[in-house]
């Protein structure tokens, strides 16, 4: 494979880190960029990680002594213009990765501010990203994080970002129109329409990945030494329905579905995760071409997903138990939705499917770390409709 | 008719001042709210109005004199939440009519800075508005101010913000797609998305105004007293097809459409504009409702504008010749358009079209001021594409 210089911005999170790893590991050339706010917004919430986690310095440091090979850091806010166009001059990458955002929907509803936080730190740091490539790297290939929840729960079929529409006789390709649940659902809609215009007017190669639900803890390279893994979040803000899930049934308290749990939503392993964002970089998008795909491998329903982590613990010998709680979030909770996701699967996707195995070793891993479990963060703090604000 | 506490965000504006007059002279009781940044703009780019404008205080200070009526003024930031929080709670506004937005499609194109400065300015403004709404007065109703330039042009008919999509034999009630020209107009869009989702979750009442371009400079109310008079730009940044073809006749150079001028727009008399705006506040959205309306009265090509401002011209001795320059924008020069436009007829519009008398008694406006034409700031000097940036 050509080395390619990759850019990843967001290097320290979830997705980030584990993504740098896995390039730096085939032999591209690496630099990550972070200004650590993530962290911050985490302590201000109380949202830490079940398993700390060492800086982002010491991660490139364990890596190096693990593998040899060196990942470069920039330090500093996407939001700021200089910074980033300074980035771009010095290294010139090849491919852009952009996972550096805000990417929490209850953070994004807990207030004006907040919400002005999200918006204004995700558009801007997107509009700055465009900026830079157009000045520096005019051929470089950005391929974006979006989410499936952009486009909510349509009665239409979700195809992948473009729609051929046919109204009174007549006939157009269109973006597909969006309906998201959140404030952060609706910045990732904000960039989409951002790129999509500074594909269509500069000429820039972009691809938007409408990524569903990422779980799991680990990847081949999170494995080759202490210090390498990436967070667990399992709090009402930044952890997601089956880590909660998983750390329900090993503490030992119901595990809690919103509402009735018939919502619906698309699921990935973090491997395949991988894998797609890679994929992506090696089929780059054409000039001017604003690309989607919908990145996910299985749907299932909320409720679906807490009886596989209550069966999985069964066969550990966990009894775990379920209860359905009041849903903090406005949204259908029994919808159609029959999402697309073809184009990964044909540029060589081979999924991983979500398996008692998984779930089970998931498990595991959390039973390895109990005593850090805080139970007073899982359970939802931020309302949709309050009447407090 | 019930007299209403109307707030008008953007009130030292082209729209924003007539606007506040004609509701005071109509017995409701009007507040105004600016930071001026918009005449701090003017003078950066220096894209000064035609006929100087008085001071916001002053104008209020001459409505006052002449009418007897007052209008209430807050001065600050709409990106500021506390400033905002408390105009809600002191005020407690029936209607708002928001225009308090950078109103440029060129300006935001002028570079990073300006694109980051547009976006933040019209998103979080509005933001900041809709959180005040839910805090303070949740039935109020916002009448916000978006373009019709939001669409773009599109190869189908553009319905009135909603389309119902029937899709491989299924069916959805959608927001319509849109494919703006600017980073201005995405402002809008982004704008038009966050008020869906506060209609959705928060129940707010809201109507969006897709707006055609403007033109007029005169209203009733400002004949009243000398000083009442609103902007007239003409110049690249602030101004518009017609008024800078106004202009170049007054001032004995050509005339420019921009490339083939085969560009068709929706436009409007600034007197319909103010009709429209109140027509939208005598029948409000209803509760949870995001309506939008089309707010145009016809469709030209700017080719057929330009003819216009030549034969009227020439009705008044004028000679003026038409030159067609290089677009500076990225657009269709030769496209399907047709809009609908039917909600605002239905509640009673009854339009003023573009005639010749009209377009005349602009010219003879502008030759009482042809001293203070200033025509190096005509021709455009902002590139959608450019090499340097």
């Amino acid at each position: 494979m050509v080395k390619k210089k990759v850019l990843i911005l967001g290097g320290d999170g979830y997705l980030g880190w584990p993504t740098a790893m896995y390039f730096s590991r085939k032999g591209h050339d690496v630099a990550v960029v972070d200004n650590f706010i993530k962290r911050q917004w985490e302590a201000e919430v109380e949202a830490e990680p079940l398993i700390p986690i060492p800086s982002l310095q010491q991660r490139i440091r364990i890596w190096k002594q693990a593998t040899g090979k060196k990942i470069r850091m920039y330090v500093g806010n996407l939001a700021h213009e200089r910074f980033v166009a300074r980035i771009f001059r010095d290294f010139k990458p090849d491919v852009i990765i952009h996972y550096g955002e805000q990417p929490s929907a209850p953070f994004s509803m807990m207030g004006n501010e907040r919400t002005n936080e999200t918006q204004i730190n995700n558009v801007v740091g997107t509009l700055n990203v465009i900026y830079s490539m157009k000045r520096s790297t005019p051929e470089a290939h950005l391929i974006k994080l979006g989410t499936m929840g952009e486009y909510g729960t349509p009665n239409i079929d979700i195809e992948e970002g473009w729609i051929t529409i046919t109204h009174k006789g007549r006939k157009d390709r269109m973006l597909f129109p969006k309906k998201p649940g959140s404030f952060y659902h609706l910045s990732k809609v904000h960039d989409s329409n951002n790129l999509e215009f500074a594909c269509r007017v500069w000429g820039l190669r972009v691809t938007d990945l409408n990524q569903g639900v990422v779980y799991g803890m680990e990847t081949e390279e999170t494995k080759l030494a202490d210090g390498l893994h990436t967070s667990f979040h399992y709090d009402d803000i930044f952890g997601t329905a089956l880590n909660r899930f998983c750390v329900q049934a090993v503490a030992g308290v119901p595990i809690t579905p919103y509402g009735k749990g018939g919502q619906k939503r698309g699921f990935l392993n973090i491997v395949d995760t991988l894998r797609c964002v890679e994929l992506a970089a090696l089929h780059p998008a054409k000039k001017g071409e604003f690309r989607v795909f919908n990145q996910f491998t299985e749907v299932f329903s909320i409720r679906e997903l807490a009886e596989k982590v209550k069966s999985a613990a069964a066969d550990m010998g966990i009894r775990a138990k379920i209860r359905h709680v009041r849903n903090p979030r406005t949204e259908l909770e029994q919808h159609y939705y029959n999402p697309v996701h073809r184009a990964l699967p044909k540029l060589g996707l081979k999924p991983h499917l979500l398996s008692d195995v998984l779930v089970e070793s998931m498990l595991a891993k959390i039973i390895e770390h109990k005593d850090l479990i805080n139970e007073e963060i899982i359970m939802p703090r931020v309302l949709w409709v309050s009447k407090t604000e």
